[in-house]
């Protein structure tokens, strides 16, 4: 292992911070671990032939993610994504419609706004929680909206802006305060998207939950996993039975008659997801207390090098540690790209955050306000291998 | 056991001739059965850590189903409906169009429609098939539509009718000559919805090979199940491509970098769902031929009850016999819900076919042909219960 004391590259350094966290091994980015009942539920449930559409998994999951959560109703559905999707439209999000949302985001956030034919309109993000700067935000709409019968409008394309949809970014809360007093100030839909955040809280609550509606992912490399998956999280009733009913069809029960009173869509999740699902939530805690762990050891590690700092949780936030984030300073932002190189090339996965959403050619019309921080940002933030199993496999 | 010839109710005849198959016990309509290597895949996807978007089973059930299927592409993805739904979109049907569906059809099919911004435009069935009736409809299109600049247009609502997609009823082939020659004729998209119909050949060739695209169904209550899942087939190996990039969220591949260059969808098919498909896919003559045997012991109970018939393969197609159906002759008509009734009352799962779609509440103001030929067949169709392991409880 290389000595951290000796001059040399800003590269050089960081691989070896890595090192001596990771070991000498290979490592991705995320991976997920089953060490818990994962393999008793699946086999339970294949056993019961219920591996579909029906089946206790799915309420068991449900009803699981309610206890964790502290939301009153959760419906799982296929994915984040479809999550997202019947989120906004529950938030009444039509065809013509804007919704405010980060440049700084994976892409599936905007493409659930197109799903209801809306059109996704780009928030600046902050230095502090990598999230929506939501000072800057209500600056913005100031300037450029108007109220008009209980509605934002966008004076510029004369559109409603009915919803907004911020990000907890790599698990970190975003400022929630700021958020809620801008949504609600500007009659915008709040709906969250917490994808990434299981686990995480803002002053004690979960992230998710401070909306209308929240959305999660299960995903394979988020913290916990059904292979595929997500959930719509509301203290709303009658929104947690719509959301159950538009993402099963919209199928009114009976005992043998089909009939489906709206435009519904096939979002349920799957049983055999969801027994996967119930076992990972169980590991849930033993895995965070890992990726904390985790944490700290690179905050440790990477306190002496300089030019670079770790991210670490916003105040009066509890971050799940997600994503383990490295932010250059700005004089080093030109130097991400050869980091990224080097630690790629060395075996350890390492990423940049994503493309910006108003740079990719899908959405390079969509309306925007300056996105100088999220720009800053974007250069300088590169994620390093985060996965609960990490230090298990160091020597 | 009751005595078939004695004088009695149809609903009690009925009832005889189903439990002289099935048994005294109780029976749903389809339910799966994992007697393969279900566990065995699952246990080695779950050790494999790969359960999510990445995997080999996932890239094995696509080569399965194309060894299977004969057709050269598959994609995998999460259900049914989504494949329809990106089948639609990459056959170029968009907003304002109109698309050619069956009235007879699960609601998915109309809902793809509408996911694409399109029109459904209801098509009537025939008694032969349960599937389109392609005569009938030819003879719609040719007063009803005008083609210019190579675009069918339907002259009642000007607008574009730009694909058409029938459906193999409950794993019956349509007439495919008739329906080819249609779509050809009017320059119509061709997109099978074969759902239903994995395992079934017309001329001997698989159903959902003939169209441009093809679509199939892993649900749970088909002949084999992923939890969920479905499948793109296509011989057109750019839109085989295209589908497998707009389903994996239309990420360009890269070591790092996030980059997207159109709206895609989380659609991909879980690598966990894949395990479970390949095994299934591996029972699957196994299943088809118990399910054969199945209806050949009905065929042979149904035969001295009179007023009502057991629905049999097309002349020139291996149904894969999914759900069985009765049919009750025009005269009978008026008895479907007492059967039902007594049929589900005595713990023998029944169900009539679908509501016509055009009676749904969404799809009333949908533009259609006259139906009365699906009109008469859903007054008239039961089915009754199919699963491949319903010999196996008999004792
Ligand atoms: C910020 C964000 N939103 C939405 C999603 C979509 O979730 P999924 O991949 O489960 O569809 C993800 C994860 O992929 C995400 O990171
Ligand atoms: C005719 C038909 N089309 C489409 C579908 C949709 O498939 P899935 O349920 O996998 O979305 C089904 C099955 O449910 C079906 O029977």
């Amino acid at each position: 292992m290389k000595d951290l004391n000796s001059p040399s590259l800003l590269a050089d350094q960081v691989v070896a911070a890595l090192r001596s966290v990771i070991g000498q091994k290979a490592a991705v980015l995320h991976e997920p671990s089953f060490s818990g009942n994962e393999w008793l539920y699946l086999k339970e449930c294949l056993d019961s032939t219920f591996v579909s559409s029906v089946g206790k998994f799915v309420d068991r999951f449900e009803a699981d993610l309610v206890a964790y959560t502290g939301a009153r109703y959760v419906v799982a559905v296929v994915n984040g994504t479809a999550a997202l999707h019947i989120a906004l439209k529950l938030a009444g999000v039509k065809a013509e419609d804007e919704v405010l949302i980060p440049a700084l985001t994976f892409i599936a956030t905007a493409n659930a706004v197109t799903y209801c034919g809306a059109t996704p309109h780009f928030v600046d993000s902050e230095e502090r929680t990598l999230g929506v700067d939501a000072v800057k935000l209500r600056d913005y709409l100031e300037q450029h909206t108007e109220q008009r019968a209980g509605q934002c409008i966008n004076r510029t394309t004369g559109r409603v802006i009915r919803a907004f949809v911020p990000m907890h970014t790599f698990g970190h809360p975003v400022d929630l305060d700021g958020v809620m007093a801008v949504a609600h100030d500007f009659n915008l839909a709040l709906v969250e998207d917490a994808a990434e955040s299981l686990g995480s809280y803002y002053q004690g609550r979960h992230t998710g939950t401070f909306g209308l509606m929240g959305t999660l992912s299960f995903n394979g490399n988020k913290t916990i996993t059904t292979g595929g998956g997500g959930a719509i999280l509301t203290d709303d009733e009658e929104l947690a039975r719509h959301a159950k009913h538009v993402t099963t069809t919209a199928k009114l029960p009976h005992a043998w008659e089909y009939r489906h009173d709206e435009i519904g869509y096939n979002y349920r999740m799957p049983n055999i997801n969801a027994a996967l699902g119930c076992a990972q939530l169980e590991q849930l805690p033993t895995m965070l207390a890992a990726k904390r762990e985790l944490f700290q050891r690179y905050q440790a590690a990477f306190a002496t090098v300089s030019g670079i700092r770790l991210m670490v949780e916003p105040a009066q936030c509890q971050s799940n540690n997600w994503l383990q984030t490295l932010v250059l300073e700005h004089e080093q932002a030109n130097q991400r790209d050869a980091l990224l190189k080097v630690t790629n090339d060395s075996g350890i996965m390492t990423r940049p955050a994503w493309i910006l959403m108003h740079e990719l050619a899908p959405f390079q019309e969509c309306p925007r306000m300056d996105l100088a921080g999220a720009q800053s940002l974007v250069q300088r933030l590169i994620n390093i291998p985060s996965s609960s199993s990490l230090l298990q496999v160091v020597s």
